[in-house]
């Protein structure tokens, strides 16, 4: 790495720690005021806790020696490096917490602080890196198999997605959530603003998620990739406006904020492969699928508050399947599989795997906030702090 | 462009994006609770169809070849490009999403959402990147005869004033704005903090706005592009604030955040070639000229719900007579000449355009929501989606 | 400084200009709805007339050339420069303009905006310039001395936050704030995304402003300082969580935040020396002393709004202190009494010079809000303008 790249990458690294702000207004805005503050501090500890944590084990076990292709054994706790590996391991930092903020939006509303501190230690520590030692790290057996995630469809936000989902399956969801008919009940965000705030901070964070992944100085395209990752965020934002406005929906703001996300997620996998053409192509059905997606969960009864699932899963899977469908060459049904191979791997990892942890931690602390909390909000239950205490309704108050 | 312009130009990139966050905020926060959701929903779509309109044919229209002075033609749709290509073009992308944003607050509270929609796209995809063409394509008419604006006082701002002037005049004040006798009533804004939010971001862009522009690198300026910035911004917030003091009015927060931005427009056509002396005297007097500004316009009963005409409008032409007046060598009334043909040239033909498209689409789709939708507010009618469900009153209440 | 070390200064101006709003918003969500503008105010002017006086006067005290080590006598208004100056001087623009507004959240809710506008000035043109010039010129008493303060922890953040201490010391505490039994009665902040919102964007610009400091790459340690001050950051959250959860206290998101912000202010003198595990513990015990800080305060009834001086007083100091108690070679007691000797001095002129200030201005214009106003709120009574006028309770009604 060139000292000019070092200063690029030095760039990202701030650009994708601010990252977590964007998800966590994203998804403070999409819950009710009265777990606003809740959400907030979930996703702050993620940043915290992921920070430590990654140092700590994570990074070794990602990028350190891989002699197996599943796991790294060393550079645990490190304490001395060249300049080049510290800047690496920052970066690397910021993008283990935002897998592990992709849950928080999913679960909010009703789960325990102290439950979700320690998961998300466990997915910065184990679950994530894991993982990417066998796709991201050189010897890790999917990069030898071939599988292509520039910078992270599925390495980190599938992985965060299936988390999420394993989080919502565990829990079950919000009260009043789904009527006994089945049918889904709005809850609408209590501050929209906040939700176009993180929408906004995220797209300006993914300059950096994808600029600054692997050297693409080296490849000499780093303007392709910004450009590319604009463009694929531009057409998930529309590809959801149209979407809704062809099924004569409502254009909803959150929908459509949500949509540009998927268009970013799905632009992930191959930003620095895809023409602009196939941009564009990639990151509008990547909106489409978002929609799909959250409708598909609501059907299985699956509450994620913010719809990370479907755009962080849904996206990745369709980001990472695209770099084999829009390729630079001739299509090749080898590359396809490889990809569906990564894929389906990250599903089988994560999602049981955080499954078990989320059970564990039930029968240890208790996942789920009692009815009386979840109804008074999880600000006054867990924190007693309340976000607008000037504008809320009475905090003893039972109802929505 | 060196690797380390190139670098430099990347990160200005990000910034100049983040300041459609700066637009939307700002305009948001100064709209009523009822339109924030529409506000900023014409915000987000500003970025994301002013991102595939201007790749598609705006980047062409400016940049590509010009031959006759007046129109680029080619460069439409480009799929292969060098990395220089790619982050200029990424660049440009942003400042064409900037220049559309600047109407959206203008027309706030009043416009629908599908013509706005519309108006957004033919702002990017012809009459910003058309004026682009004449003075700032290397041959472009106003380029030859010498026109200055260094990074787009009046290429960025003044046009995207005109088009809200252009947009205020067809639409017609909001219901309620001007008695019957002619006084101007306030209409406060429902979230101040969201207007200083808006205000900080758009400074931070501004460093990138100012300092990514030409290759400042090249005539080793950059230093001093961000120093006049900054001092042309803290002098036009000052310079309100002294005025509105000297006028013995209240010192309004949010007119002297807009002060500051007037500063930032005025010093954006010269900052690469006034004193830091004559870059405080430039945005002090922004400050006042937007003040006045909006006085004349709410004396001619031209209802700007965030003075965008002001700011950018009587802001981007001072500051691009300001050339002229704080030359770095000797005062000459050629130049004078020349860039007052330069801003006359742009409300020429942006006004004008921009007031067609408005009738067009007004006989079209209509602009005007009707007076009911209006009282109840464009985020219920438009959106079935409220900023803030658990603070706001009853959304079927027509007080204002 | 080679042109790379430029570019990476230059970014580091603008992440350590947005400082300015992670402080603002911070502050305003601490207050209460009624004050929130005018927080937000005082912090935009903060910007404003901390960028003209420090051009006209600060840089020259602080880094003109200063024969006697007392203060720098030239490069007053400065016109000209190379660029290298320029960026200079616009990075140490925005250092200081940090130091003014620490006063800010401290003094909130009872101190008039006029006198505290001129305050600020005084702040950024005498009192951080010259203790600046003893301890960043290169010929300062306290540089020559061998004190160490890489980047602020002292110079920066202790001298913002004896100010603020002369503030509180002058003003008084808050209506209501203490009752007459001594007891501290809790006033919550209005908004607390605002709050979370500001510990992001100053986390944020903290890369920059440890990053920019001296030149980083000379050193060839810009990764380690990333690194270092985002684990300490990390640190000062976690450590703040813990103190409250073995205290059986709940966890406040306010003191977490407040917390990770102490971690960083306390990382920030010796960032490029400590080892990962020093800054950790470093940042762990900056957030424990901060609530211990915050109680201590509350004893003695000095009422800090937003907890600027445990933040930026204890943490400062104690930062400054564990550069010579995890020093990289040797521990030795001379570094101890020269870093001890560094915090005294900051102390010693900083705060009876603020004091002065203040009872100046409060002989002059006053300083102190009538009781009334102080009732109204001051955004109503200074700005006639305020920040939520459709969710906030009557302006005429005067209880809490």
């Amino acid at each position: 790495m060139s000292d000019l790249q070092l200063i690029w990458v030095a760039m990202c690294v701030v650009l994708v720690f601010f990252m977590q702000a964007g998800f966590a207004f994203l998804e403070a805005g999409a819950a009710r005021a009265k777990n606003s503050v809740n959400v907030l501090m979930k996703n702050y500890m993620d940043m915290c806790v992921g920070g430590l944590i990654f140092w700590a084990v994570g990074f070794g076990l990602m990028f350190g020696d891989n002699t197996t292709g599943w796991m790294g054994i060393d550079h645990f706790f490190p304490q001395r490096f060249t300049t080049v590996e510290a800047v690496k391991l920052a970066y690397q930092t910021m993008f283990a917490a935002t897998a592990a903020t992709i849950v928080s939006g999913a679960v909010a509303e009703r789960m325990h602080f102290n439950a979700y501190f320690i998961f998300s230690a466990l997915v910065t520590g184990i679950i994530y890196p894991v993982f990417g030692s066998w796709a991201w790290n050189e010897k890790g057996w999917l990069t030898k198999l071939g599988f292509i995630d520039f910078a992270g469809s599925t390495v980190v936000h599938s992985i965060g997605a299936w988390c999420a989902l394993a989080g919502v399956m565990a829990l079950g969801p919000r009260l009043g959530r789904y009527s006994r008919q089945g049918e889904t009940r709005a809850i609408p965000g209590h501050n929209l603003p906040l939700v176009a705030l993180g929408g906004f901070i995220l797209w300006m964070g993914w300059f950096g998620f994808n600029g600054g992944s692997i050297s693409t100085l080296e490849k000499n395209n780093l303007g392709l990739v910004l450009l590319n990752t604009h463009l694929g965020g531009c057409a998930g934002g529309v590809g959801a406006l149209f979407f809704m406005a062809v099924r004569k929906q409502p254009v909803l703001m959150s929908a459509t904020v949500n949509g540009s996300i998927a268009g970013l997620v799905s632009i992930t996998a191959g930003a620095a492969y895809f023409s602009p053409f196939s941009s564009i192509l990639v990151g509008f059905a990547g909106g489409i699928f978002y929609l799909l997606g959250v409708n598909l969960l609501d059907r299985l009864q699956l509450d994620d508050v913010v719809g990370a699932i479907a755009v962080h899963g849904f996206g990745g899977v369709w980001g990472t399947l695209a770099v084999a469908l829009f390729p630079q060459g001739a299509f090749s049904y080898s590359t396809l599989f490889v990809q569906l191979t990564g894929v389906i791997v990250a599903f089988v990892w994560a999602f049981p795997m955080a499954f078990l942890f989320f059970k564990l931690l039930d029968a240890w602390l208790g996942v789920r906030a009692s009815t009386l909390h979840e109804q008074r909000g999880l600000d006054y239950s867990e924190h007693f702090e309340i976000g607008y205490p000037e504008f809320q309704k009475r905090l003893d108050s039972n109802d929505n």
